[in-house]
């Protein structure tokens, strides 16, 4: 049994409108899962181990529920497109270089790296069509410490010939690969990854769930966008009743025919219409809301609070290179500020989202889709992050919660870790 | 005659629509000013000593034309409320403290030293009624090195009574304070500071006025920022057409009753009407556009494209702590980011602003408020910051602007800057 104490100035979720702050408090984790969080410690924990961080503020693990690691090494330029453009001229010609393995396994070497010393504890992660690269990125994570989700993505149409795989060739190397990656790797586990519709034939897409359902694997997704990919989506498959639909008569939806769940999460959803909404809702499909992506590729602004309204399980994504930054703690800024701009320009009823609310999203929220995490409620897995934010400075006393927001609002691309945790273990 | 040149990865604007770039190249600087940017040093020039930051970014002083520096305390957090409401709960209790010289030596001395360590070589700052600390303030950013213009805040209503100075004695004492100032320092110079027409009685902006004619200084305030505070400004005002016709009729938005010009810049903006916009073109009124802090606080997007094609000049601001970050190139990335959301909310026909003509709003558009400022053309006074941008790691070969507009969107509130220049001098 391993068990430890984590002493500092604590704060977490327990729920979308609940926040629980301990200044000088203590955390403790017993085999992975935390057993609690005490303003004094308890009797019975008095002779583990005390990690103190005093004075440093220490929160659960961030959650990115949509992340693309071959397109990080694009990040923060080329965002003078929308989507379907931005695809075709940076996005594709940068993906296609993933087909040589030593390219593969220098830009996937930065990115394992930069993201183990992120704020980000789980991630979910698109890699290329080439399942050679991705078994590189998946073992790269694998041993950044990190856990999450990774799928080679899988396309045969709408896109450069180098990155289309025919359907049925496609499904074999993806059968293969899952099959070797899922002796491989640990904490990395496959999950099924159709690029998005318009790169999608129904074939390939009724293989995928063929393939998800042989395994038992959750789904990524993308999902009403940008207008433009909506209209090509309609025209590319008439016989559904709004772009989600095309993912749930093909069974890649949250639910099968017979109504098995399965996990699914599906990235944007800034113009899903009600039916759209409802049947994410019912399905359980996760919303990865990517605020900064949908305002750098002239998106929109996603309806958050109407999706919490209708019930939908909301994470926030990065959605890197769509969106510049890896760091989830921008994402919470960025998606309580965009949400402060669609109240003022286009819905006055919806309430913007407070900075715990969207802090909750970051943490408790998309962990749902992790397992229990994001939290540090009792039994929930360990994931904690523990930093310095005493370079910004102030004459002000200032709570934990409030050098919190300040510490997100602040903090740019690289932070400086005093330490992090993913399900108990230490990897910075 | 100080000369000397400086060698590294240069960029900078030449005009909205021209930027220029040189990789292992070199500007030359003569008594404080730009002798020009060579691909290759001229003979002329090689007796010169070479300040060498080969391979790090070479790029103009950033322009600030709208901070509050009393607001620095609490920068990053309340932001839950609208302007008006914002004001009264967390900004005037704040302004309050700095009647405590003390309280304000201690906050004024962080926000210089951060000032001084950021990105920003002009600015243009905000203090509170309080002409002591003010002077404080004035002492220490004109130890930082940086250049700019400070005023202590105007304001006789609408506020607690502790910030309200009544119009004649408000006015003594900025007159004093004034004098004083002109004497003592340097490269601070004192501008009028009426708060915002809210917190002005009529009297009190006739006397700023002549205040302003009798030193010749420059003007800064808020304009058209929110619903409700325009509201009240028609409500206060009857007398005038707009808002920003109340500056006017007091002879402190540009242009005197004789018709004589005098620098004035009008943070926000963002609910213009087009009366105003042509107001503020005819009389070469700068607009600070702050994106961050028209997000934080619910006002909504300002305009900035039909600004710029009606002749408006416009510079950016931070609006800390409306903003919540200091860095200028913060609120480069957000202009773009904000300006694409404008396009597809509100009007499809304003063309989003690219990351280069972001970027010479806040150095040559704004810098020109400060003199011939914000270029590395020649004779233009020479500020400039050397940023490493090695820790954002890439296998892609990118351009020296690319790289420019990388570390815009990825560097935090602290970058780690390589050199500091102001007006030739050498300040870190």
């Amino acid at each position: 049994m391993s068990a430890f104490v984590v002493k500092g100035d604590i704060f977490y979720c327990k729920s979308l409108s609940e926040t629980v702050s301990v200044k000088d408090g203590y955390v403790v984790c017993i085999d992975g899962r935390s057993a609690g969080v005490f303003e004094v410690l308890p009797e019975k924990f008095a002779s583990l181990s005390i990690h103190d961080y005093s004075g440093k503020l220490v929160i659960p693990g961030l959650c990115d529920l949509h992340i693309h690691a071959p397109q990080y090494s694009f990040r923060g330029t080329g965002m003078d497109l929308e989507l379907l453009d931005w695809l075709s001229r940076y996005t594709f010609p940068e993906e296609v270089k993933y087909a040589d393995t030593d390219y593969a396994y220098r830009a996937y070497s930065i990115f394992a790296d930069d993201m183990k010393k992120s704020a980000t504890t789980r991630v979910s992660v698109f890699a290329t069509v080439h399942c050679e690269a991705t078994h590189i990125l998946a073992e790269l994570l694998e041993k950044s410490g990190l856990y999450g989700f990774i799928g080679p993505v899988s396309m045969d149409r709408e896109a450069p010939q180098k990155l289309c795989v025919p359907a049925p060739e496609g499904i074999t190397e993806l059968d293969n690969w899952i099959d070797e990656n899922l002796c491989y790797n640990e904490h990395f586990l496959p999950i099924v990854t159709p690029r998005f519709v318009p790169c999608c034939s129904d074939e390939l897409l009724r293989g995928l769930a063929e393939i998800r359902r042989k395994y038992a694997l959750a789904v990524q997704s993308h999902l009403s966008e940008n207008p433009s990919e909506i209209e090509l989506v309609r025209t590319l498959c008439p016989y559904a009743e709004f772009y989600g639909d095309v993912y749930h008569k093909n069974e890649l939806f949250g639910v099968d025919k017979k109504g098995n769940s399965f996990k699914t999460v599906m990235a944007h959803c800034v113009h899903s219409t009600d039916a759209e909404i409802r049947l994410m809702a019912e399905n359980g499909v996760f919303m990865a809301h990517c605020p900064a992506s949908n305002a750098n590729l002239s998106s929109g602004i996603a309806p958050v609070r109407k999706m919490l309204e209708n019930g939908v399980k909301v994470g926030l994504g990065t959605d890197v290179a769509g969106g510049h930054s890896k760091s989830v703690l921008r994402a919470v800024t960025d998606a309580v500020q965009i949400s402060k701009l669609y109240n003022c320009l286009v819905d006055n009823n919806a309430k913007p989202l407070s900075f715990s609310e969207s802090f909750y999203l970051a943490t408790k929220g998309g962990g749902e889709f992790f397992g229990n995490v994001g939290s540090f409620e009792e039994l929930y897995e360990f994931d904690a992050v523990v930093v310095d934010d005493s370079c910004y400075k102030t004459v002000c006393e200032q709570s934990v919660a409030e050098r919190v927001e300040k510490f997100a609002y602040l903090s740019g691309e690289n932070i400086n870790l005093t330490a992090k945790y993913v399900q108990g273990n230490r990897i910075m």
